[in-house]
């Protein structure tokens, strides 16, 4: 077990991977967010790697293994593995050097990301119908072609280049008492807690994974990774934790926490609300974190770090839409009317009269479960708050019309 | 015409405006926009205003209006009149200093605004369906209770105030080119103007209005304002500028441009996808107008100011989804097929084979312009780009589905 030996990656390393990116990267700043802290009980600074080129740290850790290749290799190119930040973190530098890339993706890769991918000058090879065989396809295409293959997480350059973030943000706010990071493979925190331990000791590093891929998490305790299943935080969904990740993580690693799905949709609609700023699933889930234990972190300051920012338009749509519905600001109701003509208008003057806004209408004349002589009315309604809906279902039953609100897309709290 | 002197408002003021509100507010910061740079033919920086505290710029005047109040005038309080970020900012900082605020709005105000600004404590009264009604009910106020008012723009602290955007840009990014500024009554842009030609003689200092209310940009001319309508850039929509803006902006901007809606629209959604950060319409204005005449900023450093991003969530989920539906990437299809069993079966293992993701499906058996024994299926499908939609259609066709692409919620370019 040589590779994974303790000392792999040191301290140093970041530093010198500092160094060595410094300007072709962006240096992303850290801010304060007094409303996040407002509701969270303590000093949120984030850390807006959103901002970064390609909109994810996963260039700082890419650039610094291909800034480590020599002359031939360079030549020879490289291989990956990624459907996601990874990928366009080494295509684009790999494209800016001059250092023929090919990135491996499962076939079901969403046609953006394929495209981002190439536009840089990767070529992309589709293979596989999951992320695992998509990787073995990589390495494979790496062996034959003598090209070195960059892990998207378990290899020193790229640990080292990655912790490349945790130094910024002790540059710009020196004093923060926690660090709270999305951990998938373990790269990103394993490189952050060697260069932030080593130079503030006495600092908290906190990981945390989406409830259902919380594999570090587990395999911290020595239980079994969770099934797995459906999550927005994709980019950290990782089957398990790599040789030299893992006994970084439990070396340096205070804690890691897993949030349940919901909390991490709620922290991507904060994020857009109340931050002004687009956070994919992974980056969102330090603040779920942070505000699903205020006990822990109240009164310190807690620097979060927004890892990426690429996240599916209709995805955050849709977001967007049940985040309106869930604060009641936006109800889905269901009439019934007499089939007569007028009584679609009575209803639409009931609910302006009760100060709600019809955004959409639905008016199905031929139902199976109304009485014949009845029609149903489906309608979207802007509303101020839940006491606002319940007070225009309320009128609409007072005036005769039966009145029932549909769950819509959101999901109750 | 004493208060409208040119020298009612000088660089110092901006400068001392600067040390006043230091620390109550916060230092934003000035990014590199790679891919905007990239699709702009020039380097933008953004000056992300979105990020400062209550989601504006707006702040900045405001506390250095109310830090300008001597104790009498602060123990009575203080009036003003704003339906969005001024209204914020006021509110935000008189409840910090223990001032006693009311903030006038038209009636039809939506509710978010009102919460948020109460929030800060202040007192919001609802009055008068325009902006101008609100304004004169809020004077009057001011008279009768001898409280001061603090108009949104048109006062030399509240222009001194904004002014500190300049300051911080060019301390971020000495050698910038452009100042790109959205103008509403012109209050940032004269206060901004002020500092940079100050520092910088040779910088320029563009101004950007949203055309339908280009009022600036017509009272430069010599011109009648424009007509006015609806815009997504509400913040800057003012009906005329000040009596202190205008000459300041006439002596010391370069140019005022105008913009039509749809580049605004299209700004804020690349501001979304492609920089991943929240851009009210006023704030997005910048952008718009340097990819609408890219030669005119060509190789040049150009500083754009994100100056807010309070948007309403319903809004931002629509433009996000017309933006797709613009780049081909989600189309609305109606299929005419036979009312009969198994005929929705097979137009959907069409798109399949096609490669469309079917997202919506409404099947309406009956329908008035359709021939009895057919039946109507509309659906929503994501697809990659223009073309893809096109074979989905063609595919669909030659399997005997008379198809048509509906306009959707997008225009067509």
């Amino acid at each position: 077990m040589t590779e994974a030996d303790a000392d792999a990656v040191t301290a140093a390393d970041v530093e010198a991977a500092a160094r060595a990116i410094d300007g072709a990267v962006l240096r992303t700043p850290t801010i304060r967010a007094p409303a996040l802290s407002e509701m969270a009980g303590c000093e949120v600074w984030l850390k807006l790697e959103n901002l970064q080129d390609t909109g994810a740290f996963k260039v700082r850790g890419a650039l610094n293994k291909l800034l480590s290749l020599d002359a031939a290799q360079r030549r020879a190119g490289v291989v990956t593995m990624s459907a996601g930040n990874h990928a366009q973190g080494v295509a684009r530098h790999a494209g800016r050097l001059g250092i023929p890339a090919t990135v491996v993706m499962p076939r079901a890769t969403p046609f953006t990301k394929i495209e981002r991918t190439e536009a840089y000058g990767a070529k992309v090879v589709l293979h596989g119908d999951s992320l695992a065989a998509a990787a073995d396809h990589a390495r494979h295409l790496g062996e034959r072609q003598g090209r070195a293959f960059v892990h998207p997480f378990d290899d020193p350059k790229v640990i080292a280049g990655q912790g490349t973030v945790a130094l910024e943000m002790l540059a710009d706010m020196p004093d923060l008492d926690v660090l709270v990071v999305p951990v998938g493979g373990g790269g990103l925190i394993g490189g952050m807690a060697l260069a932030a331990k080593s130079r503030r000791p006495d600092i908290a590093v906190i990981g945390v994974q989406a409830a259902a891929h919380a594999s570090m998490r587990a395999a911290l305790r020595g239980e079994a990774a969770p099934g797995g299943g459906s999550t927005l935080a994709e980019g950290i969904a990782v089957k398990s934790p790599g040789r030299l990740t893992l006994p970084l993580v439990r070396r340096l690693v205070d804690e890691v926490l897993a949030v349940p799905e919901a909390t991490i949709e709620g922290a991507v609609h904060l994020l857009v609300e109340r931050q002004k700023i687009v956070a994919e699933g992974a980056a969102a889930a330090p603040l779920a974190a942070v505000l699903g234990a205020p006990q822990r972190f109240a009164g310190r300051r807690v620097g979060l770090v927004i890892s990426g920012g690429n996240i599916d338009g209709r995805l955050l749509a849709s977001i967007l839409m049940r985040g309106l519905s869930r604060a009641g600001r936006m109800a889905r109701l269901r009439i019934e009317i007499d089939d007569a003509p007028g009584a679609l208008a009575r209803t639409a003057e009931v609910i302006a009269k009760g100060g709600g806004n019809i955004i959409e209408i639905f008016h199905q004349r031929l139902f199976m479960d109304v009485p014949v002589k009845m029609a149903e009315v489906d309608v979207l309604v802007e509303t101020t708050d839940r006491g606002h809906i319940a007070d225009i279902v309320t009128g609409l039953q007072r005036a005769g019309f039966p009145t029932r609100l549909l769950r819509g897309t959101a999901e109750e709290e």
